[in-house]
């Protein structure tokens, strides 16, 4: 008799029968964050471009596309591989890269979908220019500009001016427009705040737009934003597509913010993880740890809320979440099941093979997430 | 013409062009801890079963077997998996269980693997000993006894003799002997606070196995150490088998610990990395960002130490990491490969399917982690 690890779940289950630890989605949740997303990009006449390096699973980039999406952001070459290997026809990769084997990359997806990258030096753009004119493919360049992050972009109007020209030179490349992301605004708690950055942001990528304007460049697209700053993107008049990504989740962190505007978005990603040991009364060890949950933008959080009040996830071991007890009974937790909250979306869903979806108390289905671990 | 992805490497393939971010092994490195662990282990005529969570790969518990290891250790039953079908004959489970699910897992492992498990409360004995015996199968179980962590583990000899009294109640069962281990003191600093804390842990131990001994109960084995301790649990005459798994690749957090004994350990782990974007002088972005490190203990550092002086790796996104010039060339970086030392070897590991073992130049060889992500 050969050796068979279960399935984790299969549609139809009972949710309270899934094996822990699971990372499971809200489907109810989920759909409204679809909803309400596609709703507001609609509304102000951007297209929606949502990042899949969120979530990495083409059954979830499929249903965004259903929604009216206009395609998808892959952050790495590797990462749009199952995306197009799924039928994603329009792929954009947010991101710089070198090396012969990303350029080979390259010019094998834009051999399949239709493909645009960023640059933000002459030198990816010559290595890919020449591949991709050899290959007789073409390839759509977004210069990044930086908009404040100090990450990758140029910030000059001449550096801008010398990619533009360099991606001129390629029969295999066509400019496409301007990448503007700040992703470290993103982040900040209040939401008054939150619009300022964001509207600095836009001044800066519109100035940019302006100047190549000037030279006779007319950007087609003007791609950027993120989930926490998109509503100010949408309605800035500099962006003609967002980006966000998280939305679909709407993780800890993200939720944590200040959401002062008009969108409402509901935590639809739980990690479900079950008290394996109690050795003493008031504290618990359950059986998700750093393998199960990225912690790098804080621990989880139990739900529902009234839980969460009671039981706090205080340390993440490699395989064991550390659990005080802080109100109701201090005994008698093992084997109770939890959901929890991550605090990172991202990384987190980077570490499981498949989202289990639930609706009530039934799994509906379970999707692969097929570019997990795919960072080149 | 179907699109698949280019393996990472393969056999023969020049370091210098195996595609980035790639876990990387040292095989000189690597073997160098190997040989020293086993040699150790020998010379104290303590059992070695190394721990498997740090690795996740049947090729380096075989590698390991091959110098004599007695076995392996596994923290999740879905994680033995891989290494049962790989023919590793005896795992230990060094960690708490309970659900139907999980049960039903242990018992399938029992009938390919002599197995053995943890327990720290008579309900987990119960569940698993009834279905055990109803399956005809034989596990070995062995209490844990907390020494100190405060994480899982009885520490009272009531609750102790409650365990043994529970194991013998089922034909499926049968009492292995003593987990024991300190996970909270492997990683302190200095190295006589460690000698003199794993003193303390051998002495609770040794408490322990003479409560059973004065109840007639002898214990076969006793199980316990990690990498941080191991030289003082070996040395110590209360453990008759180690557990250590980050000696094999000893990560910049071991690294950094004072080793004034006998034990001198070589960095064979690394994430080959490339600055794919350097838009102004004196910073840079590479490709490996939280997806392909864990930062939990630590940002990764450069290897080696020479260009660590130069450059440091100074915050990690995603799927970037930014880096900062601190001597050296502040210009032209854009396209060079780095090596970097994780902070955390077990959850780095745990984000990549593939090990590429390399020797001088050249890749001798790609390991399959095929234990990334089971977690249950």
């Amino acid at each position: 008799m050969s050796l068979q690890l279960p399935p984790i779940a299969a549609p139809g289950d009972r949710l309270d029968r899934v094996g822990t630890p699971a990372l499971l989605i809200d489907l109810d949740a989920f759909e409204h964050n679809l909803a309400q997303m596609a709703e507001f990009a609609a509304r102000h006449k951007v297209a929606l471009r949502p990042h899949a390096k969120a979530h990495k699973a083409p059954a979830i980039a499929h249903a965004q596309l259903a929604r009216g999406a206009a395609g998808i952001c892959c952050q790495k070459l590797s990462e749009a591989y199952p995306f197009a290997a799924a039928g994603i026809q329009s792929i954009h990769i947010s991101n710089e890269f070198i090396g012969a084997d990303k350029v080979a990359m390259a010019v094998a997806l834009a051999g399949h979908v239709a493909l645009s990258v960023c640059a933000d030096d002459v030198a990816q753009v010559a290595a890919l220019g020449a591949a991709a004119s050899q290959a007789g493919v073409s390839i759509a360049v977004l210069p990044e500009v930086d908009v404040g992050q100090g990450r990758c972009g140029v910030d000059s109007a001449d550096a801008l001016s010398a990619l533009v020209d360099a991606i001129a030179r390629h029969r295999g490349l066509c400019f496409g427009g301007l990448q503007a992301y700040h992703g470290g605004i993103q982040h900040q708690d209040d939401w008054a705040g939150r619009r300022s950055a964001a509207g600095r942001a836009a001044d800066a990528t519109a100035a940019h737009v302006r100047h190549l304007e000037a030279r006779g460049v007319r950007c087609g697209v003007v791609t950027g934003g993120g989930t926490g700053t998109v509503e100010f993107d949408a309605a800035s008049g500099v962006y003609t597509e967002i980006q966000p990504g998280s939305y679909v989740f709407m993780d800890r962190h993200y939720g944590s913010l200040a959401w002062e505007g008009e969108l409402r978005w509901r935590h639809s990603l739980f990690i479900a993880a079950t008290i394996m040991s109690q050795a003493r009364p008031g504290m618990a060890v359950c059986d998700a740890g750093l393998k199960s949950v990225a912690v790098d933008s804080g621990l989880p959080r139990l739900w529902p809320a009234e839980r969460a009040d009671q039981l706090r996830y205080t340390a993440a071991n490699d395989e064991h979440g550390m659990l005080q007890v802080l109100a109701g009974d201090a005994h008698g937790l093992l084997g109770e099941r939890l959901l929890l909250v991550p605090g990172h979306c991202d990384p987190t869903a980077n570490l499981y093979d498949q989202y289990v979806g639930f609706r009530g108390e039934r799994v509906e289905c379970v999707w692969p997430i097929a570019a997990r671990g795919l960072s080149r």
